[in-house]
């Protein structure tokens, strides 16, 4: 025997999951899944690889530093980053042959060369819906996108989640009004607030654009109130700015169709920090906290963007969607005991046991339950002891055994020892 | 507006579909994860990207050859090119924490840098399934693993597949019975036989081991009959070797076995042709063909390995498993009309397009329908023409319309149109 025996193991960054923590993995991306069909939505796939030039046609360089970049051949190629840029290029590129509004979901991985720290991966699973209109899109998809994360999030029994709603076009038009020049850094500065804190903040803020302009920014980034209350505190401002009015009156029927649509007033607030770091959302933007847990970031963030395959078509389509990052929320869930709590049912019921030369009987019971709709497994070790037979089923938590020796051939008896509660009873297994 | 668009496109080799084939795709996935789950397999999920001194542990030439390999920071890593390999790793890493035997399957993107040619992709999915037992395996297990490629070819509705299965030692043992040293060449030659051709292949033959020896390799491989008649045909070689004794009593345990599990003698046939490439395969070794079809390859194979990670653990973990090439398959199913044919349903089962101000009422509809398990979409542009409406239903299948203007608001009335068969009916609102 070698003895230059490979370590196994995986890169770091990188989250591989224990069967019952996948299958809980798994149920959540059903029920997920389920939520999003059941609205409309199609289920989309694109390749794991792009060439680098259609995926990173208008990246900024932050992106860019932490996309995996290769060589294959003559053949520059890039591991996607997100699923935006494809969904962008797909649909360009399949735009005669879809329909409009087109609603579409994606769950798959994506790829990105991040600083190592916890909850933050270098592989992983992201969960998006878009719906992408042909030259318009109705305001109430911001809404509805955002009603469908609500619905994901309850049928998956998650509580204590918050978004956190904002339009970018309302803080543009405060900020043109002021006249500041300094849009960009000073857009990026709110973005960072509650990474670098309010004090650091405000010095900075004031450092950027002055005392007197620092104040005003402060005074609305800092607005608090519920929907019709941060709408009304808006409009007092008495901003004559077109873009202020637009911005306003978008965030109004977003929150009022919010509430059509179910999403209680309790699941969110505007906060008019939240900025998206990402160039192309164009109004509406929210992010998603899990109340304690705001530490971890944001598990779920998206918005509006007026053109989202401009850099592939001529055609205007303007988009909005939103994105689950379903393996950092794993990693919360689970650091928070929700997983651990989370109810995994076997999908196997019954654990046929043969004993003695017994098999094709046992064969006959397995099609006949199969085929009723129930799981099962027979155990193939006929070498094992019974006891480890029936500590596979307890580790496995199959709920039943079914327990096959030659009496049981023989008079067509069929014994089941609950495994939950110990007890025993007789199958009828002409009802089977 | 730029000129300078980038022309949306993939990349050659990769598969890429529209809704309503992905839609197929995802339903025949879903039907294959149920036949697995329902007889006890666990889901696994690996990293897709891994060290390469792990994943090339012991690869030969020509898988080398067509992996995606690079460097990042100072780690050179590489795409995962199957699905056996990690399983491989896996257990060997988490052994202490698995049940054994260890049952679990995973659908998953593999990558493999192939000559670009019809039905050969160079990102695939593969649908694996694997028993992996500690120190030993029963070979019913083989049989197992075939069956369950049965029931999920069933599952789907596919017919005209049939399994060609072997076992290894039975033409090693007759190998080293006719004291052929060239084993690596003659097996090789044998695994390419279909591709060569019967005449290419019996020259080539009798220039590795000569006339005679050739044709008693041939007598071997082109034995043919059913189960039992091969069965019978192998022991009247009256070789005495324990190998090939092993051999014929596995395949006949195999074939056994197949017929408990419910797999029926039309869908397989014992073929001594079949080799499988790849080295670890020690006993049972199987291909699939679709009828008429053959000329696509292989859609599902696999075979029994004595020690499946042995570049990784000392321990002695025997398995045996089966792949089916997810992509290949859909390839040729679509081909060959089958894809086209495939019903798939709308996950929706009613569009509320809402006329004029109605969509507080068409909110409270949806919110209903949608608690009592249909699926149900709002049309949200209202700007829309209603025949535009219309034909959004009847683009993706959605078989009922509920129209409601102020009327059905103040009336309560909802007049549902069914769009398959053009009948208008009331829908008993308390009753949904």
């Amino acid at each position: 025997m070698k003895n230059n025996k490979i370590k196994p193991s995986i890169l770091p960054g990188f989250m591989e999951l224990l069967p019952r923590d996948q299958q809980a993995f798994n149920d959540i991306v059903r029920k997920i899944t389920k939520v999003y069909e059941e609205s409309g939505f199609l289920p989309m796939d694109t390749p794991i690889i792009e060439k680098s030039e259609v995926l990173l046609a208008k990246s900024a360089g932050e992106t860019e530093k932490q996309v995996y970049r290769f060589n294959k051949g003559s053949n520059d190629l890039s591991l996607r980053f997100d699923l935006t840029v494809p969904v962008a290029r797909f649909v360009a590129q399949y735009f005669n042959e879809l329909t409009f509004p087109f609603k579409r979901y994606q769950i798959g991985k994506v790829y990105r060369g991040e600083r190592n720290q916890r909850g933050r991966y270098r592989e992983l699973y992201q969960c998006d819906i878009d719906v992408i209109g042909n030259e318009k899109l109705s305001i109430n998809n911001d809404a509805l996108v955002i009603s469908m994360a609500s619905k994901a999030f309850k049928a998956i029994g998650l509580e204590n989640y918050k978004f956190q709603i904002s339009n970018r076009k309302i803080l543009a038009a405060i900020l043109k009004e002021l006249e500041i020049i300094e849009t960009t850094e000073v857009m990026t500065l709110i973005d960072k607030y509650d990474k670098i804190g309010e004090t650091s903040f405000a010095e900075q803020l004031i450092e950027t654009v002055g005392a007197e302009k620092s104040s005003v920014i402060n005074k609305v980034i800092n607005m608090q109130g519920n929907g019709d209350e941060m709408i009304a505190k808006l409009e007092e401002l008495r901003i004559n700015s077109q873009e202020l009015k637009t911005g306003i009156e978008e965030l109004k029927q977003v929150l009022s169709m919010l509430t059509i649509l179910g999403v209680g007033e309790d699941e969110y607030v505007v906060n008019l920090k939240i900025i998206r770091g990402l160039d192309y959302y164009t109004g509406t933007v929210f992010e998603t906290f899990l109340l304690g847990n705001e530490v971890y970031g944001s598990i779920c963030s998206g918005g509006r963007y007026d053109s989202l395959a401009q850099n592939y078509t001529d055609k205007v389509l303007p988009g909005v969607g939103i994105s689950i990052g379903l393996t950092r929320l794993f990693f919360v869930l689970k650091e928070i005991g929700f997983i651990d709590k989370y109810v995994v049912e076997s999908s196997v019921e019954y654990l046929i046991i043969p004993i003695g030369d017994t098999l094709e009987f046992c064969g006959e019971l397995y099609k006949k339950l199969l085929s009723s709709g129930k799981g099962v497994e027979i155990y193939l070790e006929d070498n094992d002891k019974l006891k480890k037979k029936l500590s596979y089923a307890n580790k496995l938590g199959i709920p039943k055994v079914i327990i096959v020796g030659e009496d049981e051939v023989a008079t067509g008896v069929i014994k089941v020892k609950d495994m939950i509660n110990g007890d025993d009873y007789i199958l009828n297994a002409d009802k089977i």
